[in-house]
This record gives structure tokens, C-alpha cells and sequence, in this order.
């Protein structure tokens, strides 16, 4: 075992990233702008500050700066718990046997479990500084809820989670977790809003969706005095925030000279992957360096490896903007089956423009088989990995076993975004053999845009 | 904000302790032998190799040695998740708007979540060394079982935990993470075992304590070959282990020249207390310096404050040695509105001699006042504490509020000792309004004592 390395690399505080990285200030193509459902034309800014904090849409829109400075504020909060560690997987590498040198970076040690504080920080300070009382949100596994609560009990604003009906139900301690950091947590979709009403009476029943609780959440941001709308993936200023992920990666790669030949990152709306390989592929847009990037998300929910590349509504209820993005259709709801994250239709349209021009790759892989990896990675590694990273962890494994076929000696960095302290339900499943793996039909996909209305002038 | 003093203080891998510090060595008075109950005479090596590993037997006997070297293979573990934050609360004293320095040591940073991973990995290694098929042990509140689960998968042990019914019942979660660790887990009082059945025919409908579990843990690893039973706290091989904690601790103060004025930590049957404490009792007992150490035990299971100090039974089957300690009788089970661990009817013999001594002191603080102390401390430090932790947290809140009527500027260490993922019930109970304190009178103490033989020779 080399001494030279240590199993983990934690930057000093001084080491820290000051700023964060706008990977599309380095796009030549950038990715295509948000439209106004009504007009069809690009979202102003003035038409997105309704839902969203100035400060916030100012790094919606920013095209062209590749560096923003963190506000001392949230680079104070940031220190309570980064840097966070890079690991190298030395026990992992050790039983799979490979020459493959693995590294990971672990998100998870934080009181939301996950990678999502990043942003949500970020978000809660903007919002505060704008004088707001509050800000509306949704969640599906639960992460992103807890993520905010937190952020927000640190700044003292008002925090209203829509939290998707069958999560709500399975995960009654996530809530918990919320109504700890003060947060008021809402089952979606709710007799609280119009749309919400407007779903209930067209499906009764319903277990709820992402995209309903996106309605849900806008509706009460944009009629209620001080509120704005905030959201845990998919937009660019939640890659932007993200991307200290990759800078403290980077940083602490550098600090070795360790060059990663891999880098594996679980995608559903795109936070985490964006943010981890954000400063490399801004890299490999200046032409300083390659890498393999891969983008790994369920096979039950393949919007990168099945989706289709064109303009799509966030939500359910068609109030947001439009994004050109790699979508399953707003219609989409993924099979109950389904367990943990990455269940969003649609993809960051960054990230999307990037897959497009073929600059990263994609795999989707089946629950069984990533359970199987989170389980193996738990007893060598320690750690109790979110389903949703051991997606990556799950690609990261066959990576590594690949290598030791060829002999190739490559580095491997992968994403682990956070713990699966509130998933035991799905691992019960999985250990008593009662996990289903499911791999919807092109019929089957074919029900996420049936009923949605083609938008006039941009989809033919 | 001081600037000098980072959030977080973590060694480098090379700062480490390679040792243990045994704090029996700088003892002038010893902590009282264990006994053999048939004869009343002190337990032989040989006589506790039936129970334990022949190397922490030689650990629980040694008085002499200050230092004890930890094996190259337990120190690669510890870097896997060691060394642990020391993290300066500068969020928690603003808020409290409080002269005071608080510090505290947290020990959640790994899966098992909690400080026990500490001496887990260590029995887990010597049991391995001895050529053992596997280990059986009890759980609680299940952060032992959690860690003894991780330690065993990592050495490819068996492990066996009988834990407490009520726990089993309420913590299913706590079952599947020691399940993805390959363990097998009992709900204790159970019909495996000759004493478990003696005790469900003797108390039908029980819900178990962690005196039951340790009796049946012990008849398995004494009837199985290749067998051995571990134990989480009490034992001085525990204490041993966990000193790595007060090590670091210490380590990292000296390195930025602070030195504590109080020391607070949890006490239920002493292990991360001992832990925490142990250089600087050792600086106190050596003449060295002075520090004001404080244990911290809940109201409703007092045994330092309201408990005995003499020989009585580790377990309800007393079929284990005795020990000298503070007690509330081996008879004794806590209040089922008790939340959380720190439940064990006794309290470490090292520990309960140092408080003969007058070398700490200690509180007993309700629950309810816990629970408030833990969500104040979330909120603002980010961290979700366990309940066992939250008494340390509560404590040191009160030390930091006196600072600041008096205006002293004294400089609090508190230990941290893990994060409260899986005790979201008693959080919510506590957020409805449904948390019942109770403070137990001195006949219901009683009942502890009642109906358990009185040991001739020894007592009376």
C-alpha cells in the first residue's frame, strides 16, 4: 500500500476554493436559453426574478464569466463542514484485486447527507440578502428538503418543502429531519395550491411526482409577499454552485499530481455530476486536457441513455420556463419500483448540451445490480452510500474490474454525493431478495409526452 | 471571528497517536479487580479467556503499562475515518453571544456513526489474530452493534448481536445497516439461548435490557467454538481503545496551544468518556495540570449521581464477573420513555474509582432539556446530534451560558459522540410535544436492588 498517498487528502482552509466555476463561459455552443411558454422567446430576467432571487438569476443567465467569487457568508458556512474529504479507495482496490487506482469524493459528511448543502447555502444567502422572508421548495428522496432546512434555520428564513406524496409516506424521519431545521413540510400533490387541486382532480391517488411538487412549490413563491422559488438541480446556477466539488478535487489531485484518466458522476437532474467535473471538462473545452467522463442514472429513468434532446416543461403543471434538455417528457413518473433519487424526466440543459456535442458519456444501470455495489463498497469502505451514488460507485467497480482485465493502471475518480442513512427501506428490499428491476418499454417511455402539448414554433 | 483557529482541526495522518494511553497506569488507588462470583476472588487470565480474546484480556488486566501500541492493522482502519474533526463552535458561541471557547470532538464521521467504531475495530482485529470463526455481543440503542457489524465485515468475521427488544422493535433500521454488514441480529430476551428463555419464563412480555442481551451474548460465545463475546463499554479494554479520541484531541489543542478548562462528555457505561478524558486525567492524576471533567447521565439513569458504589453483576443472568462500580442494581431497566442509549444499570470500574476520587464530578440533566439542547445545536453547528450526545451538548451549553454572566473566558471541550440518524422517533416525540421526563424516586431506584442475591463476602 503506497504511504506516499493518504486515504484521504483534506485541503486546508487556506487551500479552499475562493470561487466558483461557470463551465459555460468556456462552451463555444452554449447551452440553449430557458423560453417563456407563453411567447417562445428567451426568459428575460426581469420574467425570472418573479420566481427566483435577483442574485440568482444574474448566475442563471452569466454566459460569459467564467470565475464568481463565493460571498464571505457562504465561505464561512462551507468551512463548518469542507472541505470534504478525497479519498483514496486503497481496501476497495485491495479486494477487487485491479491495478486501477480509485479515488472518491465523499459529499456525505454533513448533517443533510449529502452534496445538495452546497447550493442550498448558497441559495438561503441570496435569498436573505434580497430580504425575503422565505423560499418554497420541493423534494423527492429527500435530500434537497433537508439540504435547505438546514440552510435556511443557519439564516433564519421562513422554509416551505413540497415533499412527493410516496416519499413523504416511506421516509417519515426525512421529514423529521426538516421539521428539526424548522421547516414546514407539505405531502405533494396537496389541497394547498391550485395545481396542486388541479392534479388531485385529474388523477386521484396520485403518489406524486417531482414535476408536481415543482408546480406546487412555484405557485406558492409566486402568490404569496417574500417568497422566492428555489431549486436543487437542473438549473445553472446550482452547477455553478456545485462545481466546489470539483475545484476542491482538483485542488487536492494537484496537490499529489494525481491526474484522474475517469471520472464518474450519478446524474438525475445533473447537480452533482456538473459540479464534480466541472473545472475538468472546462479543461477539455480549452483544449488543456482530456478526460472520460461518465454520466451513470437508473435504467429505470434514462433520460440521458433514452430521452430525447428538445424543449420540455420542469413541471407537471406547465407553469415554468421551457428547457432544451435530454427529457423523458414532463409526463414521465417513474415506476414505484423504483427506490432512492435520479428520478427527474429531464436533465441539466449544460449537461445536455455537453452529452450532445459528445463530450461526456452515459450508462444506465439496474438497481439490483447497484445495491449489489453499494453493499460491497459499505463493508470495504465503510461508508453507506445513497442509492443514488452507488450509481457511480456501480460504474466506478466495472471501471476498476476492466482494468483488471487489460492490466491498465488508471485513475478513477467518482462522485460519492452522500449516505444512505434513510434508504433502508430499499435495502431491506434488496437484502431480502424483493428488489424488482424495471426497464420501461419504448411504449412505456412513450407516456411521458403523450397528452403533453407540443409547444408551437419550437417543437414542430 | 478569530481567524488564528480553524472551524476544523484535523491532524495529519502523521500526527496521529500510535499508541493507547492506559489510564490505570497513573493510578496511585486502582479500580477494583473483577470478581468471579463463585469464588469472590479476582478473575484469572484463564478465567476470563473463556469470555474473551487472550489479548484484551492481557489489554483488561494491565495496570502497569501507560502505553499500549496500536497494531499497524487497527491503524490502517482508523485512517479510514480518523483522524476526526476537533471543531471550534464559533457558530454555537455567537449565538450564545457567550465569552466561553467551545470545542467539541466529533466522532460521527463514520458509518457506524458514532465513537464505538473505535474500539470495535480493535476486538474486531484480535479476535480475528486469535484465528475466531466470530464474536457475539448486545446492542442497545444499536451504535455498538452498527460498529461491531462494520469491524467484523471488514475482518471477515462472524458476529452475532443479541439486541434489546424494544430497540429491535423501534430502530428496524438500525437491524438492515448491521444486516448490510453480514451480521445477524436477535431480538434480546429470545428463545436461543438457556438464559433467555429463563428470563422471558420469569418476566413474560419483556422488552428486554441490555442486561439481558449481554447474558444470552455471553452463552453463545461460551458454548460455540470459536466463539468469543465483545463488549462496547464498561471494560477497561474499552476505555483503552477509546482514548484514541482524548489523544487526538489533546494532540490537536496542543498543536494550536489551547488548553481546555472543561472537559464534558456523556456517560452511560463510560466509554467515551473514558476515551475523551484520558490524557488530561493522566496530566491531573500525574500532578501535571488541572482541568474541571464533568460526566453527563440522564435523570431517569442516574449511576453516578444516584447509584452505589460496590460489587454488583454486569448482567441480568449473572453469569458475568463482577465489577465494582457505581450502580442502580443489575435489577434495574430504564423507564421505557427514556430516548437513546446511555442506559446501562452501572458504570465503568476506572471511571467510577477517578469519581470516588473526587478526580470528576458529575450531572444528571431530563431529557426534554436534551432534546432542546440538541435541536438549538443543529440548527446552528449543522450537525444532527444523537440523543447519547446531546447530554454532552447540553451541559456545555449551560457551562458556555454561566461564562457569560460571570464574563469568564473559559475554554469547553465537550465530546460529540455521534449523529442522530436513527433516533428520528424520539425527535419527533419530542417535536409533538410527547416527551415525558422522568426522574425516578428513590424506591423505584430500589427495585434495582431488589431480588438480587447479596454476595457473601462481599457485600455485607
Amino acid at each position: 500500500m503506497s504511504k506516499e498517498i493518504p486515504y484521504k487528502i483534506y485541503l486546508e482552509e487556506n487551500e479552499m476554493p475562493k470561487q466558483w466555476y461557470n463551465v459555460r463561459a468556456d462552451m463555444k455552443k452554449k447551452p440553449a436559453p430557458l423560453l417563456n411558454p407563453g411567447t417562445g422567446k428567451p426568459m428575460t430576467a426581469e420574467e425570472l426574478e418573479v420566481v427566483f432571487c435577483k442574485e440568482l438569476v444574474e448566475q442563471e443567465l452569466d454566459e460569459t464569466n467564467p470565475y464568481i467569487d463565493i460571498p464571505q457568508e457562504i465561505a464561512d458556512f462551507y468551512k463548518m463542514y469542507r472541505p470534504s474529504p478525497l479519498v483514496r479507495a486503497y481496501c476497495l482496490e485491495k479486494k477487487l484485486d485491479t491495478p486501477a487506482k480509485i479515488y472518491y469524493k465523499f459529499e456525505g459528511n454533513n448533517t443533510s447527507g449529502s452534496h445538495k448543502l452546497n447550493s442550498a447555502i448558497a441559495q438561503a444567502y441570496y435569498a436573505k440578502k434580497q430580504g425575503l422572508k422565505g423560499v418554497t421548495t420541493e423534494t423527492g428522496a429527500g435530500q434537497w428538503g433537508t439540504a435547505l432546512s438546514m440552510a435556511c434555520s443557519y439564516f433564519d428564513l421562513d422554509c416551505k418543502v413540497y415533499m412527493v406524496k410516496v416519499s413523504y409516506e416511506q421516509k417519515p424521519f426525512r421529514r423529521e429531519v426538516m421539521r428539526t431545521y424548522g421547516a414546514s413540510v407539505t405531502p405533494s400533490p396537496s389541497t394547498t395550491t391550485e395545481v396542486g387541486k388541479r392534479i388531485l382532480e385529474a388523477h386521484p391517488g396520485t403518489t406524486g411526482s417531482l414535476g408536481c411538487a415543482i408546480s406546487e412549490a412555484v405557485e406558492v413563491a409566486t402568490t404569496n409577499e417574500g417568497y422566492r422559488y428555489v431549486l436543487g438541480s437542473v438549473l445553472n446556477q446550482v452547477l455553478l454552485h456545485q462545481s466546489v466539488i470539483g475545484l476542491e478535487s482538483k485542488a487536492a489531485m494537484d496537490k499529489y499530481g494525481i491526474k484522474p484518466d475517469v471520472i464518474i458522476g450519478c446524474a438525475g437532474g445533473g447537480s452533482n455530476l456538473g459540479g464534480l467535473i466541472a473545472p475538468f471538462m472546462g479543461e477539455k473545452l480549452r483544449g488543456e486536457a482530456d478526460y472520460q467522463i461518465i454520466a451513470v442514472e437508473p435504467a429505470s429513468c434514462p433520460s440521458f441513455t433514452r430521452g430525447k434532446y428538445l424543449y420540455d416543461f420542469c413541471d407537471t403543471g406547465m407553469i415554468c420556463p421551457l428547457a432544451k434538455m435530454y427529457t423523458l417528457g414532463s409526463g414521465f413518473i417513474p415506476s414505484p419500483n423504483h427506490a432512492g433519487g435520479l428520478r427527474f424526466h429531464g436533465m441539466s440543459s449544460t449537461l445536455s448540451e455537453l452529452y450532445d456535442q459528445g463530450l461526456m458519456e452515459a450508462r444506465a444501470v439496474e438497481q439490483t445490480e447497484v445495491f449489489a455495489a453499494a453493499e460491497q463498497f459499505a463493508r470495504i469502505e465503510g461508508i453507506l452510500p445513497a442509492p443514488e451514488s452507488s450509481h457511480a460507485i456501480r460504474v466506478a467497480i466495472d471501471e476498476a474490474l476492466k482494468c483488471k482485465e487489460t492490466g491498465e493502471e488508471k485513475t478513477i475518480l467518482f462522485g460519492l454525493t452522500g449516505t444512505g442513512y434513510f434508504d433502508m427501506v430499499a435495502y431491506e428490499k434488496f437484502h431480502d431478495g424483493k428488489m424488482i428491476d424495471y426497464i420501461p418499454t419504448d411504449e412505456d417511455l412513450q407516456v411521458g409526452f403523450d397528452g403533453i402539448p407540443k409547444i408551437p414554433g419550437i417543437q414542430e
